[in-house]
């Protein structure tokens, strides 16, 4: 009699999109990975926009593409509107962000799991985890059965006792129409961590044959489409556009007379909003000086009728829902498919978490997504790879799993939440991100290919690959580099003809490369390369050219941040034995527990009179240890 | 301002397979429509068998059609299967099956609805039901908004006070990860509906890469497809197999051994299985004397891994479960995806129903579905198309929509729920069906395209259509009757060439057509068709001849039954004043309220000398009003 199978490395609970990175981040190290979900039907379900990147999101997706994640790729597969963003600013904050058909993404990610090797997929509602001596043990689904690992990764989403608010009414669900995580939920409490409420909301959907849509100004898709990720080579779906419009006074005098109706100005919610993807309610009550705000309406797959009205999310009855809408240029007719709601959920205070994205009360169980107090699907994507990897890396005996600030947007945004922790709904932006010229989407297989492999994130053809595109851009800075371009009337004609300064001495290719008239291809013109020269490869060549002067800075920094980064705080490192510090800072140090003097000083309130001080105090303990 | 709609001729609550072609039919004669569902992303779910059709229940389904419904097209457009059972057969009892993709089949259906006229598809959780004087006046939503109408047709399947059963474990669920309707259980029950409780259930789903194939048989689809719906011209999807296998000794050893922790004979559930559709646990206990039932393999999707495994649905612990399925031969390392699990639902006594579908107890009430005690997709679908049809037909001012056992298999159905009740999932056979040599699957729109047309489900195009081969149906067998076929060396060597008698005097060619060797296609070989006939005419030719004794037959005895049938009782009748009834008798007729003598008689119990006692009674109540 065959015995099946429960016992296994890495268990990950909830198929978002978050956990289905995790997972297959986990399989893919080669660890034995079990994905529980409660509903196999909604799998990697986009319960908000039908929308995939966007600034700072498009680099982490780029990012996750890059360690052999998933999300780039079933964008490419489920998309009907590329955009490239920003294309008019500089290579650092342009990002990629697809408009998704949503069914086609949720089957597309399903079979990938499906056929991913090392991993089970199961439908099943976990009730409670399995924890000894602070150890996971596994964990106990809604049946009683019981699956056994000592790597577990949460990432519950909006789920963890969630509460849809429309109007007045409560309903308990995680979604809209689901159930919501209970059991789980006083599992997490039982182990004293430490828990809040969030906010979040969405808006909510028209039927497409009832709004005007001439009345809204049409955006389509960019005429050419670069595909999200890395690997794609062909888009094959066809393409659709979306409808700019705006709310006006009515609109607007609406939510202010109905404020009392919404369950977030009614005082129904209590959970911290967030603040960067505010609620129409929010924006009215935040801006009393505007008169209108903007309205995108987005198809939500193919052949379906759905539009998401952006701008419109709200906490209203359904009555005062149909008014607002139908105040709206081109929506008076509006019928709405699905109400907009609010929706209250529990998370966990990511200063719980160790830089492994790891409770630090409890061994082996990683956390990852909204419920570390993050909103997007990008960012629970980046932090569910994030964690699996851990995971996988701690079954394996690997060091964490751990890209720093320099590295990736995902290193940011880690970092951001284990040393500062967050009280709001924690939303990626470019500003983040320090390094930010040199964390560009157009770089980041290049970036972090080799950590990749190293870690059998990625293949060996896929190292193989960027290790080309590196050498190729060595190889063409180089002789670029060389290249002295001579005055003459050819070369000083075609300057002018491109609005550019023209010669009189001899110029080095690459300063003229650094004019922003002036580009990689243009100047072949002028100085024809003698062998092609592979596209990845030229436009890092022209990026690295272009923006010399800010990238070198940047490395000037890196090693300044590296520097502190580089000293470690030992384990055992007692912050009540480093004298001079306040007593606030202490007690933040003793409860985040940095890891490096780097992560010790973005901690909120920290000095630099602090930093010495501890500077001082670990190397003491060093010395005195190794005596 | 605009006001938003919140009327409607017609509310639909539920969007299965009895919901959606209850509001479409609805909406196809005119009224202005809304569907309500709990989850826009479920519409139309197939939650057990990924098919549409088979024995009895292909009829219904081309009935459907028929009518202008959508569960033939749909399953068209979806389907990765096809099979004409019972080829060998009578053509009475041949059936059409579809195995289908079950994302395809709910997407397309939704993209149906959503493209509806006047029908609007609404996301809501209907709470409970407004009455006002044993009329309905509207329903409202759990967040408190109310829609009005004066027809309403509820069709919530498994989801009144749904209960999944685990082994010991008990859910509040719909279907699994699926909300439970409370609320609007407990609005019927306060109307004093009689309510009880049934069973049903769902096997397990396994990962396709986890079975060992080759140790079952393979079973392609048809080589040649014949769509469902009379209006596909083209199936466009792949086709795949599906893979026959048996249980084992082992296998009824585990169910005997561990019957204590199933729930269904653990004493978990008290309600009424479907003796048609018998989970494991059943067959096992009823059927001592076996020692292999069959088990069947069906993708679930194109690209799907998920197989369901017909034949081993069971309410067991999820670690039973594994052994189980384990002991199969092939199935040794099986990975279950789903659990199987039982579940209980509250369902309404048919009787409580008007043969229109209505409840005798609330005016503009209409119950279509599970929630009549039926089982199955097809009879859903098929009650929902009545029950819609019957509450526009109300809204119009029309006579009722009502096919009788003559006419349809929809018309057995209805006439079984509201005469016989149930109290056991009620399930389609061709057994139930009197008349089944009439009601054919190849006849279904040449029977009902008339009142379809009539009651405007179906469109003038498609009645021209139906005409144009009934006229040349009729033109051909003419023609075809007129002939006889005289003896020659020629004709003879043809006939003996397909082992068929030869002649020595002149025959009347319908008499070499009804012999079972010969086909009408054969017979143009030595009676030349001067015109080419429509293929379906051809075919109504051919079983009209073949079957003549048999369908003379049936014709003679519907004429009888049309008899009993057209002799109505008024509503006034009282059959307390029926004298020589016995109380049984007199209490089940006051009970059910027989709409005529026909219905009457086939009241359980009922004799042929209660039925004369009644018509003589009827008859002198009718001259006493007259009087």
């Amino acid at each position: 009699m065959n015995t099946f199978k429960n016992r296994y490395d890495v268990i990950v609970v909830g198929a978002g999109h978050a956990g289905c990175e995790a997972a297959l981040a986990a399989a893919r190290m080669g660890c034995d990975t079990l994905l529980l979900t409660i509903d196999m039907d909604k799998i990697a379900a986009m319960p908000c926009s039908p929308s995939i990147g966007g600034t700072a999101k498009g680099q982490l997706v780029k990012e996750i593409d890059a360690l052999g994640g998933w999300m780039a790729k079933v964008s490419d597969s489920s998309a009907i509107q590329y955009r490239t963003l920003n294309t008019r600013k500089g290579p650092a904050v342009q990002s990629t962000r697809t408009q998704n058909d949503k069914n086609m993404y949720s089957q597309n990610m399903k079979h990938v799991l499906e056929k991913a090797d090392n991993l089970d997929l199961k439908q099943a509602m976990v009730e409670s985890l399995i924890i000894e001596n602070n150890e996971i043990k596994g964990i106990t689904d809604n049946t009683g059965f019981e699956y056994v690992s000592s790597c577990v990764v949460i990432t519950t989403g909006t789920f963890l006792r969630g509460t849809v608010h429309i109007g007045s009414s409560r309903i308990q669900a995680g979604r809209a129409g689901e159930f919501a995580s209970t059991g789980l939920a006083l599992s997490l409490e039982a182990m004293k961590l430490e828990m809040g409420r969030m906010k979040t909301g969405t808006p909510p959907r028209l039927h497409a044959d009832s709004i005007d849509f001439s009345k809204f100004n049409v955006h389509g898709s960019d005429e050419v489409i670069k595909p999200f990720s890395f690997s794609t080579t062909k888009v094959t779906n066809p393409m659709l556009p979306s409808f700019m419009g705006q709310t006006n006074p009515d609109t607007h005098a609406l939510i202010r007379n109905n404020l009392k109706y919404s369950a977030l100005y009614g005082g129904q919610i209590k959970g911290q909003s967030a603040r960067y993807c505010p609620s129409f309610e929010d924006k009215v009550v935040k801006f009393p000086d505007r008169d209108s705000h903007h309205v995108i309406l987005e198809y939500e797959g193919i052949d379906s009728k759905e539009i998401y009205a952006s701008g419109l999310g709200n906490s209203l009855p359904l009555g005062i829902q149909y008014q607002v809408v139908r105040s709206v240029k081109g929506l008076e007719q509006a019928q709405i498919m699905r109400a907009a709601y609010a929706i209250e959920y529990d998370y966990v205070s990511p200063l719980e978490l160790t830089p492994a994205l790891e409770t630090k009360k409890i061994k082996g169980l990683f956390l990852a997504g909204q419920i570390n107090g993050t909103s997007g699907y990008e960012e629970a994507g980046a932090q569910g790879l994030w964690a699996g990897a851990n995971a996988a890396a701690k079954i394996l005996g690997r060091p964490p799993f751990i890209l720093d600030r320099s590295q990736a947007y995902m290193g940011v945004m880690v970092d951001d939440l284990v040393t500062r922790g967050t009280k709001e709904p924690y939303r990626m932006f470019t500003s983040r991100a320090e390094y930010r010229l040199l964390l560009r989407e157009d770089n980041a297989d290049l970036r972090l290919a080799r950590i990749g492999y190293e870690y059998g994130l990625t293949s060996k053809a896929h190292w193989d690959e960027v290790s080309r595109i590196k050498t190729a851009t060595e190889k063409e800075l180089e002789r670029i580099n060389r290249i002295v371009i001579k005055p003459s009337d050819e070369t000083n004609a075609f300057l002018t003809g491109h609005n550019s300064n023209p010669i009189d001495t001899g110029v080095p290719l690459t300063q003229l490369l650094k004019r922003a008239e002036l580009s990689y291809d243009l100047l072949k013109q002028i100085a024809p390369v003698p062998e092609p020269v592979q596209d990845r490869a030229a436009r890092q060549v022209e990026i690295e050219i272009k923006y010399e002067g800010y990238i070198r800075r940047q490395y000037n920094e890196i090693k300044k941040f590296e520097d502190l980064e580089r000293i470690k705080i030992p384990l055992e490192f007692s912050f009540d034995a480093a004298h001079g510090l306040s007593n606030e800072i202490r007690e933040k140090l003793n409860r985040i527990c940095p890891a490096s003097l780097g992560q010790a000083s973005r901690i909120d309130g920290m000095t630099p009179a602090a930093i010495s001080v501890l500077m001082v105090a670990i190397s003491a303990f060093r010395q005195n240890r190794s005596n």
